[in-house]
């Protein structure tokens, strides 16, 4: 993890070029991801959390910093943040412990 | 899934069975579940609801219920519950619509 | 498993319930399925075999069944089956070995 | 979980089924069960709770019962499947405690 | 991912160390391989393309890579690899997308 | 993996961090890990093989380290891991493979 930045933007990059291969797929993944942006009882910046709890319950990195990046533009705290992955931990024991330690790194480098 | 509340009452009767031979282990579970539970950035019944998304992503029907279960006692809506499965779908797909559809059946039918 | 179809019939009924309540949401994942359907350099039968590769892998019996009948209504056969399920077991082990021969049974009794 | 046994005898003859066409991957899947049954630092026993551990991970229930009923076989006390349980909840959280509760309760039963 | 033949050679190596010491549960695992490789119904570039989208699904970047090579080697299309990424994406949601487009990077580069 | 010892550091600087967040739930998991701690029916450096098994399956690669560096200190003998690493191959297939070769690396570079 040397660089939070520089690795999320590779990350999209890399999503990037593989949308225009997968254009019609990612056209239903996109809509999707458009309709859980939408606030509603959660906000969206809440949303994004829980998809931070879900992608540390995932060990995925790259969503990690994906959906922490667009938490943090959206207004989330670290206190909310934090509250997201103790759920995450009480559902994952240990590689949620790491994950979630590595989220919250990332949260505070981004 | 004929009878969710049966099935609910069975799992915690297994669990309970559990704690009382893994005491100390279940007791420090037992204390990051009551950390979990105190409200803060999320509401108690949001952080159930996290729950019950990250157990629609691992599949585990008997936290599903457990945590369903709870959500609609601190009064969890289901516009609420919709929102949770629907971040589970963007990071789970397929298994994620499958064990999300099981989640709002449990919903009504709890 | 007394009734496969009955199973995937209910299994129907709930994501059709869940359609509705998150509608947005399943019109995209419903736009990525449709892509996916179409054939290419895989068969749409040998992409839904594909699929149950993946819900093997996941432990999704829901998904098995949805994909299982897919792949037989386009033509798939149990040879065909087999094989992606032993690349499924070469990725998975042991539980990969017990949601194949639940995948093969199952194709067997739809 | 009605009958524990019948459920196991169930799994075993779709095994079975499974084995006689995917008949050369299965060899190689025997191959390797018989190299990690030999007793060495670890006795077979231990080896088998190790399995009931890792298959609570994975959420694969006909997995604990195969795995459970061959440590029973081979002498595990309940003492040491509990202690397999534990480090499986320290690793696995909420779903390990809902599987783990499973597994001791089919070890009493088998 | 700075080099991804550097990475996938030292994945060989590590994996030609463990060989060394688990040597019976290697000579199982290699003949499930050897099973799996021979072309049927799914030619043999076909069945590492379905590996591969295994791979994605567990998020196993040595996996992606060694399988990716494998089918890069039988011939496997950039079109097909795509093709077997998309269900991965049906089947995985966010976390697919972000490894298979590791996988897409790792297969131009390779 | 240029530096196991480094990265082990980093990591446990990290869950370090991320404990002065969340108190009360890592206090709760630090509870659990003290009681998996305790020696009974398996052994101490038993037990932490056994985590080493199960942070294989779930591919973190930080969970590889810290419980192989705990196991280590314990006195756990490298035949003892091999041995834990081939059950995880067992129930784990291709991925365990990967990961169980990263963790004899490791056992043998820290």
């Amino acid at each position: 993890m040397t660089d939070h930045a520089e690795r999320l933007t590779a990350a999209k990059q890399r999503v990037g070029a593989f949308s225009k291969s997968a254009g019609k797929t990612m056209q239903g993944f996109a809509a999707i991801a458009k309709a859980v942006a939408e606030p509603g009882e959660f906000s969206a910046a809440q949303k994004e959390l829980i998809a931070v709890a879900l992608s540390v319950s995932k060990g995925c990195e790259d969503c990690i910093l994906y959906h922490l990046s667009a938490a943090k533009r959206l207004g989330a705290t670290e206190a909310a943040l934090v509250e997201a992955l103790e759920v995450a931990v009480e559902m994952g024991g240990g590689p949620a412990v790491m994950y979630g330690s590595r989220a919250l790194a990332a949260f505070r480098a981004l």
